[in-house]
């Protein structure tokens, strides 16, 4: 297949989503509908909301109906990384190839933005999806709050924090993404696979790819900051070095940390395995994250 | 009535129930379960959640099944003092009688507490509730994420934030507490009304009641900022002053807020005229919110 034009086509359907969803920077208090539009429509691969259509498809639902909660899911993600670049955090200057949000606007307004857009998030997460069986869209709230709460990514966030500047070991470094990272990504592929009316076998399995792909893109990630240069991050890179964080690249060497993005991926494709046609998109996503570090 | 008896056992039957629906300091991240668990259980009037209770005892239900609902009503409170203490926000030190979440501990992990209580109030407030009405779930949750967001409480601290330190009016300060504060407080009677099964007028007059609360309680509050003093408030007084905010005694004088605030009272106590013996709380609370200011 062919994942460039698939992934274009997504993004479009995700942003132009998103742009119908998010109220216009015209309505007030306009500075706040500004901030939330400029981060949230401002680039960015949009890897969480496209897993959720892909894995709707995977189990052979429509990919139409999972919008607004991959919207949702892009909202939780723009929060987090507003919050994150914030001064008392990361301080990043650059964010998705421009200033972050509190560089562009200032640091209450982008806190401010950062709330909203988590809130948001859940008023766009509850909508009613067509051809759901009932009892879904709460199972997915729970899923959705627990993957982005103190057990799932702000947690890991947490966690990131407490390992500065102090020696971490593999083990806790995975805890880090497994939490930071991974259990949001996990979530979209859970979620798009019961929207789109998956089984339990399937929804297991689904689970077990995201919680494969998710370690494998924060890997490639790591290994992009170390190798990769600004222009084609759209964000600095080499900071976790200047900032002494723990890596897989510094944790493993380049080449065992590239070896286990691989087998990562492996395992994904795995669990796919017993996945119809209609996963095509999910086994290329999974060799495309892989890919961005050759 | 007895209202002080009432509230202290509501209190304490809502925050028996945040104590334990609230992660332990224990269970990782240890610093931000704390961090939340010292913000929210550190005291504070539990307006916003007994208000859900007894709105839900207005129209003839029973609290309990409330509980959860009124317990992310103040996850939703608390969060938004956190992050309005920030010093890139009102930049507080004192809250609730005690030092403020960045200060107790750090402003990283105050952002964070503000986050994963944000987010936590959406897994509580998506717990089925005994005995009511399908559907009731999914319309408070977009209730509650419409009243938090940028419509509601985020949109009215931004327009607060506009404000500062320029020349307001009387209705430019009346729309930044009818979002800033008032949302919150309307939903959480609206809330109440619907988890006790009250019918659709029921509702109207109680979000009505609500708005009218919402206002007084506002009035109340800034007459307290002038004239109150700091150990019976629990947080520093005359910073309105200080930083040349805009408030109700200071556009108005302080006789006519505190008519204004009598006005509000009685339409509230207007507004519940058609209710039945069990909305005695609720009059008791309006009279007590305007009482605070003799």
């Amino acid at each position: 297949m062919d994942l460039t034009s698939y992934l274009t086509r997504q993004r479009e359907l995700v942003e132009a989503t998103l742009d119908r969803l998010v109220p216009p920077a015209t309505k007030p208090p306009a500075r706040l509908h500004a901030a939330m539009r400029y981060s949230l429509l401002g680039g960015g691969k949009r890897l969480r909301p496209i897993l959720v259509l892909a894995a709707a498809e995977a189990v052979g639902g429509a990919a139409d109906p999972a919008l607004p909660f991959a919207c949702a899911m892009e909202c939780i993600h723009t929060y987090s990384l507003i919050h994150d670049d914030l001064p008392a955090m990361d301080d990043d200057d650059l964010r998705r190839g421009r200033a972050t949000c509190h560089k562009q606007f200032d640091e209450a307004t982008a806190i401010l933005a950062g709330d909203a857009l988590l809130t948001l998030a859940f008023e766009l997460a509850v909508r009613p999806v067509e051809g759901a069986r009932p009892g879904v869209t709460l199972e997915l709230i729970t899923l959705l709050a627990q993957a982005a709460g103190s057990a799932g990514m702000v947690g890991g966030q947490m966690l990131d924090l407490d390992a500065e500047e102090r020696a971490v070991d593999l083990v806790e470094l995975q805890n880090i993404h497994i939490h930071k990272t991974g259990a949001l990504i996990r979530a979209a592929c859970v979620a798009g696979g019961q929207l789109g009316g998956g089984d339990a076998e399937q929804i297991r399995a689904l689970k077990r790819y995201g919680e494969a792909i998710g370690l494998s893109f924060q890997i490639t990630d790591d290994i992009l900051d170390e190798v990769g240069d600004a222009r084609v991050m759209g964000k600095n890179t080499g900071s976790d070095r200047k900032k002494s964080k723990a890596t897989y690249p510094f944790l493993m060497g380049l080449t065992r940390a590239r070896e286990e993005a691989e087998r990562l991926t492996e395992a994904a494709l795995g669990f796919l395995e017993p996945f119809p046609a209609g996963a095509e998109p999910l086994r290329a996503l999974a060799r495309f994250i892989l890919s961005r570090t050759h």
